[in-house]
Parts: structure tokens; C-alpha cells; sequence
């Protein structure tokens, strides 16, 4: 499994729609585990996105879905920074079986 | 829901027994949505957590849990340190179906 940790900064007051957007876009992926948007309780800009694929390669190649470009087209102009935390090697877990 | 992303440094050479111990101690727990234990691929001693709760309370009950006592009594010793990355709240996402 490949995963993925992510930081993500809306613009000012943008957060909600950001996130709205990604939670749409992200339905139906093939080869995604788990995907989880959150609000940063502290900062009312921020989201962490929690990523689990069953291989790097099958998240690569989410990037290209229609679906997942629109929402990148869409959630463009709302964000404000990225940084990616970590990219990790997910061993096992609770509540992670992959989607067919 | 309630959400957590930590960052634990094992002892020296101890990270796949603490995997073991954390993956085996986590099963069944009431509440929990989502819980990923993984490498991290750059540093051979770091571990990443990344958990959904249903609550903050359903996380808090889960540390009474003998699986989870029992877990923290066998990976105490093995573990050099602990960073809470975030805490978050979860919006939405893809394969976070509460465990009922």
C-alpha cells in the first residue's frame, strides 16, 4: 500500500467550498483505500488530507480520472499552499479494505 | 467525527515490532472509523498514525480497552517518541464507514 499526508491551506474564508469540492471529486477512485478530508480544528484555513492507495501507481493515475481533474480545475483558484507532511508505506490497520 | 495524525519514533531496529503490536492491539475497537498504521519509507525508525473516530469520546473510551492496555503495556518500551501532528475533524471522504 502507498499513502499519502498531506497539509493543505484554503484561501481566506475558501475552506469549506475546498473541501466540498475534494469530497465530491475524490468518489470512486480505483485503487483507493481510504481518503479523508479534515478540517484543522485550530486554523480555519486548513485541511489534512489522509491519503491510503494499494500502490503508488494507482494513485498517479487518479490524477488523470475526469472526475479528480475537474475538482484540481475547480479547487485551484481556493487554494492557497500544499505540503505534502509525508509520504508513507501503510503496514495494516482498522477499516482499510480496499475498494474494487 | 474526530480525527488524529501522529508521528511515533520507535527504538532503534524496534519499528516492525511496534507495527505488529499497534496493528494486532487496534481490532474491534467500538467507534473507530479509520485507523492506518504505516512506515515511513525515508526514516527506518519512524511511524505514522492516521485515525478517524466517530467521537473524541469514542477515541477516549478506547484507551480503556484491555486490547489497548495491553497493546501500550507492550509497546511502551519500544517506542522513543511521540509527536501529535493534528487532531482534526473529518468532513468527508471515501472508505470511512464506521465499524459498527
Amino acid at each position: 500500500m502507498y499513502g499519502l499526508i498531506g497539509k493543505m491551506t484554503a484561501q481566506p474564508g475558501k475552506r469549506s467550498a475546498l473541501t466540498e469540492i475534494l469530497v465530491k471529486g475524490i468518489v470512486g477512485m480505483p485503487g483507493c483505500v481510504s481518503y479523508v478530508v479534515a478540517d484543522d480544528p485550530t486554523d480555519a484555513d486548513v485541511i489534512w488530507i489522509t491519503e491510503v492507495w494499494e500502490s503508488k501507481e494507482a494513485h498517479a493515475a487518479s490524477l488523470q480520472l475526469p472526475s479528480v481533474r475537474d475538482a484540481i480545475t475547480k479547487g485551484r483558484p481556493l487554494i492557497a499552499g500544499m505540503e505534502r507532511v509525508a509520504e508513507t508505506a501503510p503496514v495494516g490497520g482498522s477499516g482499510i479494505t480496499p475498494e474494487k
